[in-house]
């Protein structure tokens, strides 16, 4: 089984609506493990990290999501520590290629992003210091997984966000042309493990069911065209 | 006078070479102050920044440069600690334009840092989050000043390095053919105010001075040109 490690940072976790959403999308799964950097100080009553044990939970992951806010373009600073204090260049030479994969929430619109907007850049070149860091680590790279202004979706945009997330974690971002099958392969379980507010999602999703049956069987094998 | 403020983060400044070479040409510079940020939480006794002084500090200055060493192709977690707590959107809307340099001290080989090198990506590009900042604070983003491998530079270079450093925090990235010109009229006062090391430095700087004359002499007013 795939092995998806989530590196999370937030300073305030308790009142951040996107991060306790994608928290709630992944409780119960087995093959998903959650690290929230700033929980683990506290814990541990420390300034800094256990860089032995941090280190084989990244050994041990098949894939590895940082998850965190945008601020200022990057990731808060106790992630930032965490890279300081616990990445290091041989750190998975001897294990098989890891993929590394980014969920980044931002809080303005997307319009900022670009050439021209307020920001000036888009967000894929100001993650750049991600994607060199999967290349001098050796970890594949996938495309990051954005989420702009997460308090202003409708609960459809969020029940379309909860499938993607799920998908993204398990899968990168390979094979997005197969997400609609493996949404449906997956349903009968999320039910059993989910809490009650995603079941509620689910519930809605399989009322889609029938027509993403219906859309799947029509495309075929034009599905990896899209 | 103009003001520059350096905002410099290191977790070992005293047994960095590169930054105590850099302190000490600053040494006695009055429109310059620089703020190392760690000794600062470290006197402070506390976890966090004053917002209300770090932001003074800003408004005060004409220029402000963030100075650090490339860890994992961002700034050291203290200084991103630094921007998350003090910095915000409307710092700086009453006062004239300031501008914001980078000055960034890099431990590998420059030739890493292009599209097939093993990090993939320029240095200019791997900035964007800096300079995406200046666009949203309203800062005039100047060329970024990158040292790479200080360790290795010979005295040569490394008096080469101190004066374009000098030059570019009094002047940012304008100018720089003005740079010689510069230089020999700053003689004399680094004399008085600088370390023994870089007095002996400007001896030897001064030695050259001969030179310099006769080469702008001979270049005139094409010196704008190269």
């Amino acid at each position: 089984m795939t092995k998806t490690l989530i590196i999370m940072s937030h300073p305030d976790v308790t009142q951040s609506s996107s991060q306790q959403f994608l928290l709630a999308a992944v409780k119960g799964e087995e093959q998903i493990q959650v690290r929230h950097l700033e929980s683990i100080l506290t814990a541990r009553g420390s300034e800094h990290f256990d860089k032995t044990l941090e280190r084989a939970c990244l050994q041990e992951a098949d894939r590895i999501i940082l998850q965190f806010p945008f601020y200022w373009y990057q990731c808060p600073s106790v992630m930032k520590q965490w890279m300081d204090e616990v990445l290091m260049l041989n750190l998975s030479q001897k294990n098989k290629m890891k993929e590394f994969g980014i969920v980044v929430t931002v809080g303005t619109k997307s319009d900022r992003y670009t050439a021209g907007g307020s920001v000036g850049f888009g967000i894929e070149e100001l993650l750049r210091p991600y994607q060199a860091l999967a290349n001098q680590l050796g970890w594949e790279y996938q495309t990051p997984f954005v989420i702009y202004q997460f308090q202003y979706l409708s609960e459809i945009q969020k029940q379309q966000l909860l499938v993607d997330y799920l998908y993204y974690l398990e899968n990168g971002s390979h094979h997005f042309s197969e997400k609609e099958k493996w949404m449906l392969e997956r349903m009968a379980n999320y039910e059993n493990t989910h809490t009650q507010q995603v079941r509620e999602w689910i519930v809605e999703l399989k009322q889609e069911r029938e027509e993403l049956v219906m859309m799947l069987s029509e495309m075929g094998n034009e599905a990896d065209g899209f």
